[in-house]
């Protein structure tokens, strides 16, 4: 066998980008074949007036993100603080309370609640390996049940209830119904703790990309020159002893001595693998569904809400959209409002015509930020689980059962394959940090058979 | 566009001959495009001497299975009862008991706690349409919790909670955490009851086809003449204003005013959809895994463990096989167990080579039925997980919060494509009755629209 290239990587997002470019540091050559006609997978750039763009994708960086970090700064991208000065808002009950830090002002037993919950959920995290979840001691009884069965018997006060509920679907655009305790559980144990997902300040949402993170993977990107195709879409990986061989749209065909497959494990169910995947694998794709995350930004002539003494960021309970950002460019000019629309919500926002939608969300920034929300200059949304290639977002989830039964081979290599993406991280999977690193995992391993 | 045929249906298991078969009786032409170079799906006959077959697939008929009994007898199979004289055997702490009829010979305690809970299933699942299970007044409680929690908060005894883990192996190729409770009531009452899903005589394993299911539909598809191709899996479905354009391997193109797809929920994922199937159907694909079931079959020169008054019918804690019936041609000679792998001992078995399975399942086959259990003449297994075409069995479960939130998708056609396959029936879901019911309902849908 010829091969083209010592190894073949399937997606171009951060995960298989970090793949190639770990692999190209250490000499080795490599074919990224993306099936889109741009790379950043489940992250992606949208250009806006004036040369700015917003993040329609996955776009935060924060503390103890450390490869994503790396990586931005090998390239020359700089990051700068969301914009988080001013109160946050939480709709609850119809009411509308302005709070400062990060605990509204709710009742006591409410917010007694809701620590005693988060100080347990942080406590079962705790005794979680991140490198085995399974192998934790009450691993199979936290995979045993629903997150939803666990916040009932647990929590005591329907506020609070709804609470968790309402920013679980922001983080793994899921109800609690469908993920199970023990994904729960490795989840926060692999961001550090429930507060490091949700928190700005010293949290998942504390920094971006100046020029967003297409910024950094389009020059990851650049940097691999011919060694990325896009407009790839990988039909069929054929392994044998003296190789891989990879086959895409329109008669490609590229050989290798390994293949990093760095896409959602939903999405390999895609790929005709030659030959056929082990059952377990297969049975573990279908395992991991994908949440649904709808990003939906609105544009303003300025963030007026900051003149308002406003952060920008809201929970509200009342969807469509239960979580808002201020997602200015870093000059503040124009005003930007992300909002997210996850889990049952975005099902029914689905079903909705593009001018119901947009009036949709522009009624609930209004309902929170006031009328002038409602004059937004544009309008912009990104429904994830409407993209062939990505299927939904943020994140694949386990659902009972599903960690504690086939968790080992999320980083299995199955012959000459190995896996990457942010599903198989360690260390926050979910988020482009997890990406990274997964990427680079893999590039070790491979390189380590080469 | 010049239609080749008026439909076309995309598999040719049950639910795909069915509906072809029911086309092309009310005039319409019909072409079955099927992957495999075999019909039947997810059962199949396997030749031993003597001219008579084995089934290594779903193969059994039983009260109230109206639909297969309606097409068997169309196409001229006879049944014959499955053999069920002589006493029965559980094999449970390493004790193995006889017992006649249903109930086996425990504790009163462990009989009260079966009884009650059997009795508690029966009733939630009373309470389902079957049309529409998402709606029952309970039904977002009941899909929030796993069958596993349900058990644990239900049953008291320890050993009456094993035996029913034990026996959703079979049943559904899962254990209890993996399935939503609203699920497992629904299917019990897409069955009748629990008993009805579990029993031989006067349940789902009550009789067989002379000549195995493959007798079946190897009639129905030399009905169908030139219109089934084999060897045809359908990469590509793209509809527009005019019809569906089918394009299966090697170039082949078919186009039709409407398709019928009769492929099991996550193999949809396989099929290139143009335009991209919607955002929620994609999500349903996504949280309908395949159970594991593996099904092993020993030959032997004649059925001895009659001679010794036994039925062949064991449920054995002790995997890897938990279930086995007398699979024995109709002239009882020679001689065939079947012996069922579920769950999480399918994925165990499957990681031991060939010998060591063989060599595993007729210990197990010993354990129950004396020595000589282990002199087989031919050892027959089929791993339904490692089928491509398949990718488990016996069906495809919904997790805690499937149901609710897509359920009311598994029918809903999407513009010219409509929807067939066991786990789309109403009435036996996952057994061959629910397959030929769901693909005589597609045919209609399809029949009205033309």
């Amino acid at each position: 066998m010829n091969h083209d290239s010592d190894v073949i990587v399937v997606g171009a997002g951060f995960a298989g980008l970090s793949a190639a470019r770990a692999l190209a540091a250490a000499g080795a050559t490599v074919t990224v074949l993306e099936a889109r006609d741009r790379v950043g997978g489940r992250t992606e750039n949208v250009e806006i007036d004036g040369g700015e763009v917003v993040e329609v994708g996955g776009q935060w960086i924060g503390p103890s993100q450390d490869r994503i970090a790396a990586l931005a700064a090998a390239v020359g991208v700089e990051t700068f603080p969301t914009h988080a000065e001013g109160s946050n808002l939480l709709r609850l009950d119809d009411r509308l309370r302005r709070y400062s830090g990060t605990i509204p002002r709710l009742g006591p037993l409410v917010l007694l609640d809701i620590g005693r919950t988060l100080r347990k959920l942080n406590r079962l995290s705790e005794a979680i390996d991140p490198e085995a979840p399974w192998q934790a001691t009450r691993a199979q009884r936290l995979d045993a049940i629903s997150f939803a069965a666990w916040i009932e018997r647990t929590m005591v006060t329907s506020t609070a209830k709804r609470l968790l509920r309402v920013a679980g679907r922001t983080i793994w655009g899921a109800e609690p119904e469908e993920l199970s305790l023990l994904h729960v559980a490795f989840y926060l144990r692999s961001a550090g703790s429930f507060e490091m997902l949700t928190d700005v300040e010293g949290g998942a949402q504390q920094d971006r990309f100046v020029g967003g993170p297409g910024a950094v993977c389009g020059r990851v990107a650049e940097a691999l020159g011919d060694g990325l195709v896009l407009d790839a879409a990988v039909e069929r990986l054929e392994q044998s002893g003296e190789g891989v061989i990879a086959r895409a749209r329109d008669g490609l065909e590229l050989a290798a001595r390994r293949a990093i497959v760095a896409v959602p494990p939903p999405l390999t169910a895609a790929i005709d693998f030659r030959p056929t995947l082990p059952a377990a694998r297969r049975q573990l794709a279908q395992r991991m569904p994908q949440g649904w995350l709808i990003k939906t930004t609105a544009i303003y002539p300025e963030p007026f809400w900051r003149a308002d003494g406003l952060s920008g960021e809201a929970l509200n309970e009342h969807g469509p959209v239960t979580t808002t950002f201020d997602n200015s460019p870093p000059g503040g000019s124009p005003g930007a409002l992300v909002g997210f629309v996850g889990g049952r919500d975005a099902r029914a926002f689905a079903r909705l015509g593009a001018s119901e939608r947009r009036a949709a969300v522009l009624d609930c920034f209004a309902s929170l930020f006031g009328p002038r929300a409602r004059a937004a200059e544009r309008y912009i949304e990104r429904d994830w689980a409407g993209e062939r290639w990505s299927g939904g977002g943020p994140v694949c989830n386990f659902a009972p059962g599903g960690w504690s039964a086939y968790g080992d081979l999320l980083r299995e290599p199955v012959g000459l394959v190995h896996w990457a993406g942010t599903e198989t991280a360690t260390s926050w999977m979910g988020y482009i940090d997890g990406a990274v690193s997964s990427g680079e995992r893999a590039a070790r391993e491979a390189l380590a058979a080469l």
